[in-house]
């Protein structure tokens, strides 16, 4: 049954992996633990499983797509045994430290192990920008990589099987950072009648100009020395407090911009107010 | 003495404004508080004054390019009468209170007032993609935009004198954030070697296909009712939360993201985990 892949959970990204992969030609054999959610899939060609085991049994490749980590361990763990000589690809969205636990268990029991990290909403599975990321053991990758090929496109991280897992969150948290800018900036023009529309467009430009900033600040992290004599952190505590300063007058508060200032205010109280300002991350690390 | 312009301040920008226009033609008087820094511009053609009486006296418009508001209400408070009848200029970075401040004592004086904001570096200036947003008095605005738009893209954004410079600061917090997204993000992946560099690379290919996401979130705060069926506060919730985790589990502190957290969590306790995460925004407004 070598050909046969086996997805676990058929919730909407489930159903869109399940679909791609009958829409391109594989065996699929599905199990969700509402058994109902099978029904529209074994009408267009899947075979169903009543149980896990059954499911497992039926293929090499099992993509698990449950809910969350704790749905994983619980719905795993009883099936290590039947899980051994297999390839698991786990597509659930954990933190990095859950990854490499699911992993560890699989290396225990003998099981091949990937993780992945879905960076697309289930409309997008099949498609070349839907983007999915994969960290753990290579070479089960590279078994399983013409099936996950045709989900969007593959990109393998490392043999960490936390690195899928921590890129992801790296980029949806500065995804999350960039979508408080717009908030922050629709909130402060609104106080002025400016529809959030209007605000929108004119930080999507700007900020669209702004995006190469990252990387000349990339390249002062590189550099380790914090000396270039750009802007510096006493020169950004004073554009900061002047943000905050305006964001209140118009009755906006502005805790989203307070711990820059935060930060900002620990690098000038340690003698570091000459520095180039991005020497704040060195004040993210945890002691 | 019409067409002669005088430029009060010549720190970086204001030098590079003043050989703007002496290099467009303009005649132009410049002040300085360190007179030493007048003689370049006495060398390429500039008329240098003594004083700010003189440098007034010489001109229909003035150009103010101080270093904050402080040193434009020391310096301009005691000319308030030799200043009526002309138009002044007011191109210092100041909150949108400190701008409407300026314009009040202008009008109880009878002097034209235009508020700017230059949304740019000094050698940028001349260029189209300098940008200069002006808000205030529009008959003043309309006498001196020749001069203006020799400075790069000029933008009246309204009677209000406050809204160039909160327009100005509203996208300069929108860029803020950005930035702090790309903090977070290498700061996150370097836990693992990862170059600064090579993050921001991935970051900036992100971003860039995200941005048009604002424009979503735009619609659904203009729309005002949060009931579109996305994402959700208590789905956000447990987003916002998995960001966190990762981020610590990596040793890396994660205050940049919990202020996001905390709105989240207000909102769901107030009963409104099912609207659409975006009605944070509400929660910013000042009671």
């Amino acid at each position: 049954m070598g050909s046969r892949t086996t997805i676990l959970g058929l919730g909407a990204m489930g159903s869109a992996i399940t679909a791609r992969l009958r829409d391109t030609g594989h065996d699929t054999t599905v199990w969700n633990r509402t058994a109902a959610k099978t029904a529209p899939h074994a009408a267009a060609g899947s075979k169903t499983a009543a149980t896990i085991s059954e499911a497992i049994h039926d293929a090499d490749t099992v993509l698990v797509v449950l809910l969350d980590h704790a749905s994983v361990q619980e719905q795993l763990t009883p099936h290590a045994a039947e899980l051994t000589g297999k390839t698991v690809v786990n597509l659930v969205t954990t933190t990095p430290n859950q990854a490499r636990e699911t992993a560890a268990w699989a290396a225990d029991n003998g099981i091949a192990y990937v993780d992945g990290a879905v960076m697309a909403v289930p409309s997008m599975i099949g498609e070349h920008h839907a983007r999915l990321l994969y960290s753990g053991d290579e070479h089960a990758y590279d078994t399983v990589r013409p099936i996950l090929e045709t989900l969007g496109t593959a990109e393998y991280a490392g043999e960490d099987p936390g690195l899928a897992s921590l890129k992801d969150m790296a980029l949806l948290a500065a995804m999350d950072l960039m979508l408080l800018g717009y908030v922050q900036a629709i909130a402060m023009m609104r106080t002025t009648g400016t529809p959030a529309a209007d605000t929108a467009a004119e930080v999507e430009a700007w900020l669209a100009a702004m995006l190469p900033q990252g990387r000349e600040l990339a390249a002062i992290v590189d550099g380790g020395t914090y000396d270039t004599g750009g802007q510096s952190v006493d020169f950004d505590r004073f554009g900061i407090q002047s943000l905050i300063t305006a964001s209140r007058e118009q009755g906006v508060s502005a805790q989203l911009l307070e711990p820059h200032r935060k930060l900002l205010e620990e690098l000038a109280a340690t003698g570091r107010g000459d520095s180039d300002w991005i020497r704040i991350i060195e004040r993210l690390t945890i002691q």
